[in-house]
């Protein structure tokens, strides 16, 4: 059954909309540390200047802006006060409701050598749905926008998702969540500035970070709009997914010890091989992941010691990430490694140790949020009985953070050949129609729900 | 059948021979560049002190010594001249008799952080080989040494073998198997010093090196004495061991190249990770070279890049050292492993490259010669019916090189644990003892032998 649109605008505004999203990307990835690439990290000249831009896009759509403690660029537009207000009494209004707010968004910076959708893609598409679904009055005063339902909406572009510049991910979404942590303002960047340096020279006030955190009261929920950085929708032909849970990680650096022996003197029997233990246990990684539909494990750093060509390795040092949709799955892919490592290093006379350097549990999409996803996009892809794509992801969001306060959902455009993190990363204007339209027909579905 | 001793010498006379060599590689040691560690490479300063402790124990076992244009130092004992000679024409006989030598020697010069045997306890065996052999006559002039033999008797201790400065192994005996090559002028040290530079500060005349090379009729044969640098025997609680071969080696660079892909967002059947291919070639090395009795194969050298622990490997460097008792089995190693890393990267979408950097052909030791070496080893431990074990040399030595200009042969003694290159280096008293009497019985032998 194809769902009915709720939304009122018509195609061409949509399409408009989709191309100016598209010219905005352009125009923000020109907002960067090193020309010819995409660079803005956080607390940068580059951050400071892609959030001022912002908050005139905001702006232009009636939103009032600022920019919170850790460095957050957000926008609001209030519920439209019942009945007739005097002016000055309206203007208030706008500026200090307390409505729960619906936050649409995702990030402003990028990686080193970045694309210029990853996280900007989301952040365009929530103001484009604002402008599709905000009410604008004239009066004596000149335009006013409103939010058409009974809470507010957000736009929220975060400070720092990548974690590029201090290595630590997901600082403005966890400021909003309120799960900052306080040692990380002696966080140091390649220069050896601290966090806390950063903020201040950024104009924050390290003091007052608490203020960026929202209650759960204050929240209706999160929603935001992604590229996939993967390749399953592509390789589907389709343009849009749900996403169902942002996948659960946890890193490890294993260290597996044999004895660095003479190549030339030492038969095999005698050997100890690091190297070859190790290459075992990549293989198995591979093939124990692959036996778990959802779980993908990658050996990303691996290097053999002493390094020498006449030398027997007597130690290898290798990275395992391991990704899941769920906690158990990866858990137990974990498990059956280590089982494998015991193994092999026992037939081997090696010995290995690891330790964990990571450990972020999966963030499952709230069921309702789903679904008023699903809708957005069945609606949208006019799918009759198909039921819309669902996918996990395999990458970590602004999300992730976020379901620590409030109830999350995020849905996916297609990533042509999935390449992300990389200047040659894509997504299609038409791909952006889709998508700008079925976020907007979510919110619509779920502003349709009954509210408790 | 046990064969009869040929060597007069008392146990006890080859007893202390074993302890003065112990004494003596201990006092080379403490020849070192860096104190506490052994270091002594070519053309250094502890080179220099080396050859002349060298040469001032050639001098008291009577012989005739020299520095040669490559810094080996050679003694001499030239054959007893027939008949009574007047005392001005001995003298001038031991200096300048054209008669054959045969050559017994090893290297003194070291790897960094070396043990105390490698090289040197062969040098300092053929002088007590010397010792027990020469013919010693008191006259009106004070006592004059002879070789017993129709031949000469030399020791020779190579400059380089290890190239551990220039980082080109085997530079001293190249040269005296007339195989140098010009180029190697221009070969540096670690602080960009060139061997000519170096060879001129040691007093050397780089355009004299032609002056070092020997010619095939000077020559009677080469007979090294070395510890095994490998647990063979050890293992199978032997001394001492006929060579029968040294090893060919080859060395390869290789390059394994996928796609650097984002960890997270691709999955399984769009990888294409150079680590999982690379882990699967160094383990068929491994697989491939165990068929083939008599081949060895080392990843020693092996990376992978990026390096990220988010990044599927996009490429993974790898050295491959092959090393055999004959060059078919070697060379049929490598096609075989040639062959797998085709399928490998087929099969993974991957591709691959190489570059071979080393290539030594097998050198075979005279059959001659292992017979010699094979009686004096029966005589000196009466070993009845049974066989010497026989071993083919998984490690380069300057046999190698001699191998170029005469026929060489070389005698193992056991090496505790295979440990060499490394200060837990050792071999026991009593098979030096048992070697130097080996070594002394199969010159004779070889002495017996009609000459051509």
């Amino acid at each position: 059954m194809t769902e009915r649109s709720l939304l009122g605008a018509a195609p061409d505004v949509v399409a408009q909309a989709a191309r100016r999203t598209m010219a905005r990307c352009d125009e923000l990835a020109a907002v960067t540390a090193s020309a010819g690439t995409v660079e803005r990290v956080h607390l940068s000249p580059e951050h400071a200047r892609a959030n001022r831009i912002a908050a005139r896009w905001m702006r232009e759509l009636g939103m009032t802006t600022w920019q919170d403690a850790a460095g957050n660029q957000v926008g609001r537009l209030a519920p439209r006060p019942a009945g007739a207000l005097p002016s000055a009494a309206v203007a208030e209004h706008a500026r200090r409701d307390d409505a729960p707010a619906l936050l649409l968004g995702s990030h402003l910076d990028t990686v080193l050598d970045a694309g210029r959708y990853d996280g900007v893609l989301g952040v365009l598409m929530a103001l484009e749905v604002v402008r599709l679904l905000r009410v604008v009055e004239g009066d004596g005063d000149g335009e006013r926008a409103w939010s058409p339902f009974p809470f507010a909406l957000e736009v929220i572009a975060f400070s720092d998702e990548e974690g590029t510049r201090f290595g630590k991910a997901l600082l403005g979404s966890s400021a909003v969540a309120g799960t900052w942590d306080e040692r990380w303002w002696a966080l140091t960047d390649a220069e050896g500035t601290t966090l806390r340096e950063a903020a201040l020279e950024f104009g924050l006030d390290p003091g007052r970070i608490g203020e960026a955190a929202r209650r759960p009261e204050e929240l209706v929920g999160y929603l935001e709009a992604h590229i996939e950085q993967g390749p399953e929708l592509d390789r589907r032909g389709e343009s849009l997914a749900i996403v169902s849970s942002i996948a659960s990680a946890r890193r490890f650096q294993v260290v597996v010890d044999g004895e660095a022996r003479h190549a030339g003197g030492t038969p095999y029997d005698m050997r100890r091989d690091a190297l070859l233990g190790a290459s075992e246990a990549a293989l198995a990684v591979e093939r124990l992941c692959r036996a778990e539909h959802h779980v993908v494990g990658t050996v990303g750093q691996f290097e053999a010691f002493p390094g020498a060509v006449n030398v027997v390795p007597g130690q290898v040092r290798f990275s395992l990430d391991l990704r899941g949709e769920l906690d158990a799955e990866r858990d137990r892919v974990w498990d059956a490694v280590a089982l494998e490592l015991d193994g092999i290093t026992r037939a081997r006379g090696l010995r290995w140790g690891w330790q964990e350097v990571h450990d972020a549990p999966a963030v499952m999409c709230a069921p309702l949020l789903q679904d008023v996803v699903g809708a957005g996009i069945t609606t949208t892809l006019r799918r009759g009985a198909d039921d819309p794509v669902r996918l996990f992801s395999r990458a970590g969001h602004d999300a992730m953070a976020i379901g620590a306060v409030t109830d999350v959902g995020m849905l996916f455009l297609r990533n042509p050949d999935g390449v992300s993190h990389h200047p040659a990363e894509s997504v299609s204007e038409a791909d952006v129609a889709l998508g700008i339209r079925a976020l907007a027909e979510s919110v619509l579905r779920l502003a349709a729900e009954p509210r408790p």
